[in-house]
């Protein structure tokens, strides 16, 4: 991945008056664009009517991007089956978590367990496929379109049920098996034959967790297959085309490790000020990064797809103004929508396309900006896109040998749906929050996945792990880098339950610890001890470790904070920003890494040979001297950034 | 409209041993009552079982009233069907959104758009009329109860479905005009047939805003054609006698401008206690007026109702001390009770009409005051109400001219429930703000409809109007009367798009301005300028405005606050409350109309050659000289007001 | 029941390896436990199959614990049905208030009403009685676990409307019994038929209080009758057992005092830092008790079982550790483990018995605490356990003689749910402040029900009564004791109307008081008064009374707070903390009770000739020298508590 990122955009030519798509095309390319992705959402465009299709409008949308050069992304359309579908078919509808089919008028309103559903799917894929996979302006697919958006990656539909059992028996075979992993000797509930269970909702009090954690990963796996279903048939009759799919901020219900498998990129939909509007935040960093969004939000998912991908990753959106689905809506501040481009590219991205060409005055999202005002003129995101598109041209997208790595697990997160046990508990926070404190430290970070190869490097964060595989936690023990885990690492088998030798399970082969009793606190506590001579704290959790080793750390109370045995370090609690800061600083100094303490609103990314600084605050800042090793030559900006901007030096 | 407003009272025989009904008759006469409301609410009194008809124990009640020289109002009984019909006909119920019928036990359980249930209304409506419709005992008549009370304007119901699409199918004659009305082409919502059309609820993410907008139209219209189908039956078998509707406070559900056409006079149920408790107010403002109102709310809806009744207005049901139904429930300050009954003439009410005339001690309702008690003895209203009646006497219900017109949609509230776009606005707060800040500066106002004839007035405020019809534009072309408008004005089309032309959409032929980009934004962010030196601020929207004319009042960063184009004022943010009060304070006096600055607790009407002032504050409180022009002649009071208090002066 | 207490166990034998059986029976017997719960939740293990029982497991672990000197309390399994059982019969299942039948997958999801279920009842508890009924390690019977858990004593169920229409025909006869009962006439709710009524729930607006009430009556009588078709087939087939349930804390949802009716003791479940941790209390009391839990929660539950087992009750289910059920789970102190159990036997428990044996590594609660860790290792509850047991041995569980009654009904708490009136009034929280108040005044406390003997009393509290009974208003005129009634006593007839007479009803036979106009608060809001020379306060309600007697409190208008008339006190609010405990002070010293000011952390409790004192508070503290009428004689401690301990004198 050596060539230089390039612009996209996401078009939908069926929204407007063929007779603008030429001049449309025209400005595209003269600001820069390379691919348009077309055809999302468009199926009742292109068959309004079972078997009556209407290849025609498409033909044309794809004979003049064509024509004015640009290449074309095309998207299969089964994030929206049309009524006539939905009507004939009533069955392939998800159903939600009260027991209701979820009705059309929207979008994603199918469940991934239909059978139904599935041979749709393999018919309208089929068709645009063998239409236009051999075309030459065909260069990437799309499937669908953000899954699992608007919790739709779990229907509790009568198709779903049945597909779980089937799930189930094929992980089990045999009901005993089912009934052993899950302990369904609690509460009298065990099961004769798979036919038996039932999917965990609607129920009177908690489920089983392990029932609950199977139901999750089925539901994950539904997704993986319903979008292999499309890649297979993608592949075979379009050969030569990535494939990819746009996948979303902050979204943890499927594995996309797994989805990363079936495609050749991933691609993933970014909008900084709506995630901040939605993030629980304090107020004054809502505040300060209103109009520019938090500064880790974008850089986490960045390296989080580039894993995913497989090092090939996109933006499938990015966002070109205010949009509409956030409580509230503001516009970036100028220069935003820039830098959010070049930083997509400092983290190894293929292509940003902004998300979209012009604003539609129709429909749902009719307050959602573009790069053109409903009436054809310019937004201030057209002109920022054109300055990104040039500013990608001097960019190499070379991902950076980062030297510290953060394990990332989906299934952590569906271990921790399942079991709470603290309200205050949230396992995509204590992520960003260790990510945080890395990025903070002018570190590059690769996010992993539990089992990745950790032998390139020198530290590996792990907030959390409660199910460690065996690939895991080999990983682990083949590495030199130094280990640090959070609580509750280790707690759960891989069927829920707490591990015969106590947690941290197999962690233990690694640090000689056992955790005998777990504690969780509400928000206003703080487990306070000392630390090589500084107060540090922790909050939310605390697990109650009993070792032949000493804590480095611990409470007035003797109560162990954080243990070392080696490279490897286990914190029992969810530590406060000043002490995780202060811990990964030690790791990452003492791993022979250098460390910058950033100004706070400063990130920093190095790629290839450039070191890229982003300001996301709303002073000037000047960057730390320690940044720059010899005299750096700028390709963009200087050591003084403005508001929104950036700068780029070798 | 000359004659002095009357007392009146509502009253259920049905609840009370017949033996008590001479001496109710009595004692509501010798305190000023002129007409009693009764039978509301009494279906299966009157038809215990289907076509089992009693009708004596109505007769003598009717009777009882019209012997102690009382006039009748009678209700039709439709907001409560008895079980027996809901039962032999469940297709009768209203749905909720959930998709849940609502059951019988409480009131309003029935479906606007059930066939059967129409034709059920019109069987017993039909009875009732031929049965008393003739009689002078009888001289109004009310339909039904609160129209929409309970959230049941909008039914989710299969039979609202089929009205439904029958109602697309007259608006819009073809499917294909609909799709391109609602732009269906966006997420492949295309439909073949008006059959294929669902209604808007279950979705899985938002649907359609101009789908949701049309619901809200045919739910509001479905109100209105119900209450017409019973008007035209009291009309043609009770010629004569007004017919009425008692409406609610802050409910906008459906049109009562429309309503008001099928009706002689409208009516409205004030409850200020009740309505400030449940209000989004900061703390220190329901403290303050925890036992008399907001000072805005009556009068807010006194204007309303004027406007709706085409001048014939009344209270319906006046607040009598503690209800049941709020959270809280306070008592009143004594003198409220009557005070309340004065500003209500003051506004020119026909009639106020205490609510109830006894408390009764089973049923929902046992907790709300009565100006009696259970116990038959006079409770704190009686006294308050009798001494209303008293005051009536002394006034002429002419309403004054006023010269200062607040621009009122129902529309445009549908419009924001079906595009938020910001947790924040909310349109019923943003009349009430625009109300209180010319209130304060002792102007009278007229609420009108758009496209109502603004010629007569010097002033006309629009908070957001965002969809401009023909008629409005018409009347504010027309107009020589300064015009302000806030945001969001002229911010779609009739069919829920963006303007062509942008917005404003029409209101580009007054001013010369188009908003090319919206925001909005959090509750902690003020969008702060200058504004003829003053520091200004805006919150919660801003729209971006392109014009050739400069703004007069700007951000920091150079975005237009305000602009002025003549007489044509547009405000692009939501004023906070001193800009707006300083802003149409300058029109006001611009305009040549005299403004004083009231204290904070007071009001100010006009009514012919009479001034009333109400003192809402908890303290005494002393008029501003300016408000007497000359030496004023008291009919009740004086300039110095003790809480709870009034003055009447020529 | 002047035994000592001793300590039970909750133990789940299949749910562990039948190799451990014999070695957890030898160090339950080592520790001092002397009974054992079993095969609660086991109904899927005892009977797979329709039919196909299978006993050997449980006559070995009944075998196991014998062979050890443990006796045993056999539970009956109906809280869980198995899955084979509600797929043949789905017709068991309890429905939730929106209409949706509660799945399998948790527990309770049975309907109390359903014909079926009771018939599945019967048959298996008379299996299980049959089998062991007579063995004479059975020394005890468990019904069930935990009624109306999950909010499950009410359900929507058909068959729950179907017994609710017989249990009205019982109730009323006819219908026009009923009609007149609830006061139909108001909306036109009358019934024609009991099968014309439908369960109260899916209404528009609110029920029919009267409705409301009946359906919370059966809903609490249907559990009694559930248990009492256990117990009676339980006496019948295992005489000389006693027969107990497990209740829970804050629970009110059915009548406990006719449940204990039907058992010989009663138990309940004690969970002190949970229930702190639901609590809605300020910031500050549940950090100071986040490891202790509430000072008064377990004395107040201790002293409502007792009196609903007539002096017969225990801690069915003690806390030993973190649990897994509330929002967030922290460790208690050290000490506290103990002091709970030593708590309950000051109070006279005949047992305390912990919850769990050994944490369970699976299902549902595999988060919550045993004594023994799940690797089978001593948790810290295990030693504290052990010294409960052998503080036990210098106890004997002798009641004291107290001579201040609190009263307590249930009925009160649902009349209370039907009529809200105030959002902040709480029946349970009411009854916890005066409750607090006393107890901190070092006063032993009996709770009773109304009606019950209060001629032994000197002081009798009633927070508040709204139904008093012809028993409860004897019961008052029978006793020479001070009373002090708060609030809405007396404010409801039987069937839910305002009293002729007017509140307090009946108890004016004994206070010359009428109350005419109620009115509630919102939070904010006060009425300040004085009384005695010092300011007192209520709040969220005031009953405005007329009377020949002047209050001895009232508020600076006037409005009376607290009336006397001989012996006999009416509060008209709820008094603030200080008010209540001034108020109760000067009750009880002229009752001639001495009453010492407890440092706030702790309680005191006498039992027979020995006095305890309980250190709830994270410091250490002294206890007051008044507490000790001359040379105390410690069993236990001495006069200096340390956090979490406590002491025993003669």
């Amino acid at each position: 991945m050596t060539a230089a990122p390039y612009l996209g955009i996401c078009y939908y030519p069926e929204q407007w008056p063929e007779s603008q798509w030429r001049d449309d095309a025209r400005r595209m390319a003269e600001i820069g664009v390379r691919e348009v992705r077309i055809a999302e959402f468009s199926w009742a465009r292109i068959e309004p009517s079972r078997g009556e299709f209407q290849w025609d409008w498409l033909d044309r949308a794809i004979d003049t991007l064509t024509s004015a050069s640009l290449r074309v992304m095309l998207c299969t359309p089964t994030a929206t089956p049309p009524k006539w579908l939905v009507d004939e078919a009533p069955e392939i509808l998800a159903w939600d978590r009260h027991g209701r089919p979820r009705r059309f008028g929207s979008r994603r309103h199918y469940c991934f367990s239909s059978p139904r559903y599935r041979n749709e799917t393999v018919r309208i894929v089929t068709a645009i496929a063998e239409r236009y996979g051999q075309l030459d302006a065909i260069t990437a697919w799309q499937t669908d379109n953000e899954y699992g958006c608007h919790n739709t990656t779990r229907s509790y539909s009568p198709a779903a049920a049945t597909a779980f059992r089937d799930w189930l028996s094929n992980r089990y075979g045999t009901a005993s098996a089912l009934n052993e992993a899950w302990g369904t000797t609690f509460w009298s509930q065990s099961y004769r034959s798979f036919t038996e269970v039932d999917l965990p909702n609607l129920l009177v009090t908690e489920a089983n967790p392990s029932h609950l954690l199977d139901f999750y990963r089925f539901s994950s796996d539904q997704v993986i297959s319903f979008n292999r279903l499309q890649a297979d048939i993608l592949r075979r009759l379009s050969p030569g085309r990535p494939i990819v799919h746009n996948a979303m901020g902050f979204y943890f219900e499927f594995d996309h490790y797994q989805l990363g498998l079936d495609l050749d990129a991933i691609g993933w939909d970014s909008y900084p000020l709506g995630f901040l509007d939605l993030a629980e935040l304090p107020t004054h960093i809502k505040r300060r990064y209103m109009r520019q969004g938090h500064p880790d939000f974008a850089g986490f998912h960045h390296d989080l797809y580039r894993r995913c991908g497989r090092g090939r990753w996109r933006v499938s959106e990015q966002q070109p103004g205010p949009v509409n689905w956030a409580p509230h809506n503001p516009a970036p501040l100028p220069g935003m929508v820039r830098l959010w481009g070049v930083e997509a590219a400092a983290h190894a991205a293929e292509a940003v396309s902004y998300f979209r060409w012009r604003q539609v005055p129709f429909g749902q999202e009719q307050m959602h900006a573009g790069l053109l005002t409903p009436a054809n003129e310019p937004a201030p995101g057209f002109g920022e896109a054109r300055c990104a598109a040039a500013d990608f041209a001097s960019i190499e997208a070379r991902a950076v040998e980062a030297k510290v790595a953060l394990v990332h697990s989906y299934e952590a997160h569906w271990v921790f749906e399942a079991e709470r046990q603290s309200a205050g508990w949230s396992y995509p926070a204590l992520l960003l929050e260790w990510y945080n404190a890395a990025r903070r430290l002018a570190v590059d970070i690769d996010i992993v996945a539990p089992g990745d190869d950790l032998s390139k490097y020198s530290v590996v964060l792990c907030p959390s792990l409660p199910i460690i595989s065996e690939d895991a936690i080999g990983a682990f023990a083949a590495t030199t880098a130094a280990l640090l885990f959070g609580p509750r690492t280790g707690a759960k088998t891989s069927v829920f339950h707490i591990p015969d030798e106590m947690p941290p399970g197999p962690l233990q082969d690694l640090i000689p610890i056992r955790v005998v009793r777990c504690e969780s606190f509400p928000e206003y506590y703080v487990a306070t001890g000392q630390w090589e001579g500084q107060d540090v704290g922790c909050r939310i959790w605390l697990d109650h470790v009993e070792s032949e080793i000493k804590p480095i750390a611990q409470t007035a109370d003797g109560v162990g904070l954080l243990y070392e045995h080696g490279r490897v370090h286990y914190l029992a609690g969810a530590p406060e920003p000043a002490f995780l800061a202060s811990l990964i600083g030690r790791l990452v100094s003492k791993a022979g890494l250098r460390t910058v303490e950033l100004p706070e609103d400063v990130r920093v990314r190095r790629s290839g040979e450039l070191t890229f600084a982003f300001n996301y605050g709303p002073n000037d800042v000047t960057l730390p001297a320690e940044l720059f090793a010899h005299d750096p030559e700028f390709i963009s900006g200087g050591q003084t950034l403005s508001p929104a901007s950036f700068s780029i030096w070798r």
